[in-house]
């Protein structure tokens, strides 16, 4: 019998599964609910207690459903399914994570820590800056960039709250991140719709996603820096690329006119995934991997590059 | 039989209740577990219906108790503590908040959202600016503004973790605001020993409370800036003036030399309750007020100042 591999991304929100054969053909896939161990974007696959713990529950649970079991993180899988080269991912979901991959394998993270501690450019934290602009003004603790009228009326309208105070429940008894990180996409309308303060909240994610790149950059090795360097997008906020753009491009431009990058970092590729089976595609590969066996997956096939920037 | 009045200071982690005469006698005080509303320093007083709900509910549990009751926020009976000329309220302790209390009775407020919106310059938001300060740093995120090495060692021993990955169930499942704000105790003894990085989150802290100063006085009334500015100081997180005092005094200077404020904004004076009873006693003296009493309180002894500033 053909050796058979399995792939499963387990999300925040939502979980896909496929079983691939050696040659990379997708003989099956489904959708499931949420699978995230930590209920959020968060580097649980990165804790070796729980993933032995893991393992061990499924092989006793599930003694026949496979003979070895392997677990990352989303960003680990998502790269597997865009190349076998490395590069960075940077994901913007619900949440925040930037995980770069060097061509030896080695990984530099930054991010992923949740919204208590991060989070930086996710929907999560765009809906937060976007309210605490509002209470901020209201307060007079901090002066606005621009007008609050329209993003108060959007939070008022997502979260059916009359004032300030009905926002409490929201924040604290009530607080659901993903409900909460919902309100991101009522804003990015309000910024195609040309209101300012919306805009800017973009502005502000596209400049702190660039950011994780900055961190994460140093450590790249030289293959990587050759041509352009390939930065998977992965996560629903990278729909609104071109809200993000302005903000996002000016830091790298910024990090490419440094001392150590100038005439080294020549440009950057943005990618996202092709696949609807997403990174369990390029889990199943890290997994035929780690028993000596391959999954040949077609790259070019896997992923699309969505924007091309040179220095 | 001689008018009694009670009053009562719930809480986030204790309360405190007094009996007193119309003549400002205390005849009995007694201490208890928390009280308040939300189970952080909020607002909740200020919510018309949860206020005639909690009232409600005690005229049915206890019949006899009290023939009338009137409920506020712990800054507003800190206030009535310690004068009826009005001032301002700045509460820093697990939470912080800031009230304006004008000559006339009216109110302006800055803060008092809790640890998800906001916070600023509170035990809570202390330790977390510290902590985050670790990650970004380990992230490469942001570059800190002094060596982390210290506050990474404090927060390891206080959290009982041996690397940041230990933070997440303090910060998530098993969070508790007032147990993660209590590293902020660890870090004063940091920067009275002179570490640079627990200085600085102290310093900052110091101008972001003065910011709330900032948000309300363009609201005060001309009497309240006739002499020098009172400012009753509430909280736990005032016991470090010392650490906070280059932030503070920084932003007022700053303030006072602003156009609208320059020869208008004499000083300020710095007060503390001097009181056990705290702000219950000012919580009896309120009551009485409400139904046509009055509650003669001896407001020099109930306040101290501990700092003066004149421009």
């Amino acid at each position: 019998m053909a050796d058979v591999f399995g792939g499963v991304e387990g999300g925040g929100t939502h979980s896909k599964a496929v079983l691939v054969s050696e040659n990379g053909k997708i003989l099956s896939e489904t959708d499931g609910p949420s699978t995230n161990h930590w209920g959020m974007s968060l580097s649980g696959g990165e804790q070796k207690d729980a993933i032995d713990k893991i393992i061990c529950e499924m092989k006793k649970r599930f003694p026949k459903l496979s003979s070895d079991y392997y677990i990352t993180t989303d960003a680990i899988g998502a790269m597997a399914t865009a190349s076998d080269q490395g590069g960075i991912v940077l994901i913007s979901g619900t949440g925040s994570n930037c995980k770069l991959v060097n061509p030896d394998g080695s990984q530099v993270g930054c991010g992923g820590w949740g919204h208590m501690m991060g989070d930086e450019g996710s929907a999560f934290w765009i809906s937060h800056l976007a309210v605490k602009t509002v209470f901020d003004a209201k307060d007079n603790l901090a002066t606005p960039p621009h007008d609050v009228t329209h993003v108060k009326k959007v939070m008022e309208e997502y979260f059916q709250v009359s004032d300030l105070m009905g926002m409490l429940p929201h924040l604290y008894r009530n607080f659901q991140k993903s409900h909460f990180a919902g309100l991101c996409q009522k804003l990015a309308l309000g910024a195609a719709a040309g209101d300012a303060l919306c805009q800017h909240v973009f502005t502000q994610a596209g400049k702190v996603l660039a950011q994780h790149i900055v961190a994460v950059l140093p450590k790249a090795q030289q293959p990587l820096l050759t041509g352009e360097l390939p930065i998977l997008c992965v996560g629903s906020v990278w729909k609104s690329w071109e809200l993000l753009k302005p903000g996002f491009t000016q830091v790298l431009a910024e990090l490419a006119s440094t001392q150590s990058f100038r005439g080294r970092f020549h440009g950057y590729n943005l990618l996202t995934l092709s696949q609807s089976s997403g990174s369990a595609l390029g889990g199943a590969g890290l997994g035929a991997k780690s028993v000596g066996a391959t999954v040949t997956l077609n790259y070019a096939d896997n992923a699309n590059v969505f924007y091309k920037h040179s220095f």
